[in-house]
């Protein structure tokens, strides 16, 4: 199969990279390079340095005696990326491409706008440049679980039946979301959706949970190790109460730390998409897809990250702070799951389990993480990004990539 | 009341204006001009002459003796409506500052992007401007019933009680637009809500039905006309068959015609606005209201409008089109309403009343009609926009605005 990678060279579009690779699929990809510059504005960096792309590009021949076709290139820009499907022609397209931090949104007017500009109008090149030149790829988009909120149901996946005033019909589950970053991911869902509607294009929308881990079975080398991001706005939580545990910093749940979220190991999320692009919907169908393997409260989360640091030695102390966003610190939250199940996805890491190893992984970069010692210690401080204001003190406007 | 009106060139804005300053409010009003460039674009242009906007002022201050500050600029300009707004202070401000057409969003990638990134981003200027420079506004947000699409249960006012497994939840109502245009409005729609839920601000998020109708009661003379447009872009579907009938041109339903919306006449469309602008939500919440008058499928509007026409002498046709959009063609149509109800609103017209008022004001501009015959006879031709092509042949790029 042909796979283009859209967004390579990040924490999950480099190990896609990696496993497609190794599954013997023939792999072209892309990046703008916008995460190295947006982390690098709030005064962070990877925990774990990586290599420049060509460098990456090297090992993987090493590795796996494999060339992937990469180009440099823009989502919002659709010569870019209507060229490069024409001239690749592939059977899937995976969508990482797009600003994934729910905190860089919220900085300010400049941050959101970008957010939406970024992904909203990439996903519409993306669109039409399929509709143009791989209207029978399948596209796979990486979408989030915090699109849905925290209803006080189940969320389903996707659609869900509903009765009303004694009729029936199948509608889209209500969206919900909770940052200008969620909402440009419904709007994605949305235009996709209309997309596959009028012109037949094939889509899984995955909606996935925050994802925590330092490697993927793949990464037989130090060369082939993705980014990985710990700073109060890129960092997810898992990741960052790791870094915290490592750098002697209390661990930070926000408020009374019963936000429950659905997580997923960095290896078991590319296990799941392989397994999705591997499998596509039928042609000329959206399936929407919710990805995850463990429900877990941010304060259960904490004490876990205590209970593993500790027994190594680490003396985690775990120190609340107020919550910068507005969402319900507890809820109820169950997420439905069917169409990973039925393509036989089993989660093979347990969140217990990989904590000892991301410890392991991060003692290794500890001079690192001291170096960013401040871009931690944002969480819970003025200088952070709070959902209420329209600015922080971060930054005022955002790399032009 | 200090009342902004946003897009107040339009069709529905300066009848507000008019409106407004009539009921002895003190208004502001903006616009860029965009429609009569992009009515023209499509070959086209207004039924009915309407004066420049210098005129436009000049005839407010003959007939209302009030001043109305207005000012041209855009809102994808955040400068601008942030020290508009900083200049004003209104209590509200009334937002058609968006590309209304869902055909004109459907042309190429150029119309769809242009569409979403005016209204969307548009909108995220104004909402940051609103929380810096307004934060006790009432935004009154000009949407479409076509965000909800057409479900086969009753369409809820925004929000509806759902059960789900066996537990409960108040939840937005699914959205299934079926353009880009309507899209767009979505996706405002949820980042509006987003931001009476993190910043407190004032909004009411009003579904319009399709409006029609020549002209308000607030229109004593020729010089307050508000524009009309016939053309297959701009032109909505009531509007366009008065046209048809009375240009000599058969009317074109699309399909089967059972396509069933709310409509609502120009003047009681105002008249709600009025009333909603007077009644605002309670501060830091988000009103929903579904705004029309009588439901009606196209090709019961398309008998009306021959039953009329026919009475004058008109001898009108029908002559079914192949629907251009991808839509049910029959389908169930409910749409609730409770707001404007509550209100004391009651619809003043009816469709079977209004459209003999409105053949004969079109008749007095026959000429102007004729010129753009071409315009008309897009619809159904192989020139006119069709949803499942990513481009027409009306034209590549939209306006610069």
């Amino acid at each position: 199969m042909k796979v283009m990678v859209l967004g390579a060279d990040g924490y999950l579009g480099w190990p896609l990279v990696l496993r497609m690779v190794g599954r013997g699929h023939e792999v072209s990809a892309a990046d703008n390079f916008y995460t190295r510059k947006a982390v690098d504005e709030v005064g962070s960096w990877s925990a774990i340095p990586i290599p420049s792309v060509e460098d990456r590009l090297k090992a993987v021949i090493r590795s796996f005696g494999a060339d992937v076709v990469f180009k440099e290139g823009d989502l919002r820009d659709y010569n870019f990326i209507s060229s490069f499907l024409r001239e690749e022609r592939p059977d899937a397209i995976i969508d990482f491409a797009e600003q994934r931090s729910a905190p860089y949104s919220q900085i300010d007017l400049n941050h959101a706008v970008f957010t939406m500009e970024n992904n909203v109008i990439g996903t519409m090149n993306l669109l039409y440049a399929m509709k143009e030149y791989a209207p029978n790829a399948h596209l796979l988009k990486m979408g989030t679980l915090g699109e849905y909120g925290t209803p006080n149901v189940d969320i389903a996946e996707g659609y869900f039946e509903v009765e009303y005033h004694g009729r029936k019909d199948k509608l889209p589950f209500p969206r919900q979301a909770g940052s200008w970053y969620h909402w440009s991911k419904v709007h994605d869902s949305n235009n996709i959706s209309f997309a596959v509607k009028i012109w037949g294009l094939t889509a899984t929308d995955v909606h996935q949970g925050p994802v925590y881990g330092t490697r993927t079975n793949d990464m037989r080398d130090e060369e082939l190790r993705t980014r990985f991001d710990f700073d109060e706005v890129w960092g997810t939580v898992l990741n960052r109460y790791c870094v915290e545990a490592v750098a002697g910093i209390p661990l930070t749940p926000y408020g009374e730390g019963g936000q429950t979220r659905g997580f997923i190991s960095l290896e078991d999320s590319i296990t799941a998409l392989a397994l999705l692009l591997e499998h596509p919907p039928e042609t000329g169908t959206m399936r929407v897809v919710n990805q995850y393997a463990e429900s877990k409260s941010v304060m259960e989360l904490a004490q876990m990250v205590k209970r593993e640091g500790d027994a190594l030695g680490l003396k985690v102390e775990i120190k609340p702070v107020p919550d910068p966003r507005v969402e319900a610190q507890r809820h109820y939250y169950n997420v439905e799951r069917f169409v990973l199940p039925s393509l036989g996805f089993k989660p093979s890491r347990r969140i217990a389990d990989e904590i000892p190893i991301m410890l392991a992984d991060l003692m290794k970069y500890k001079p690192r993480l001291e170096e960013k010692r401040e871009a931690i210690l944002l969480a819970g401080s003025k200088a952070g990004v709070e959902w209420r204001q329209t600015s922080s003190k971060i930054s005022k406007r955002p790399n032009k990539p």
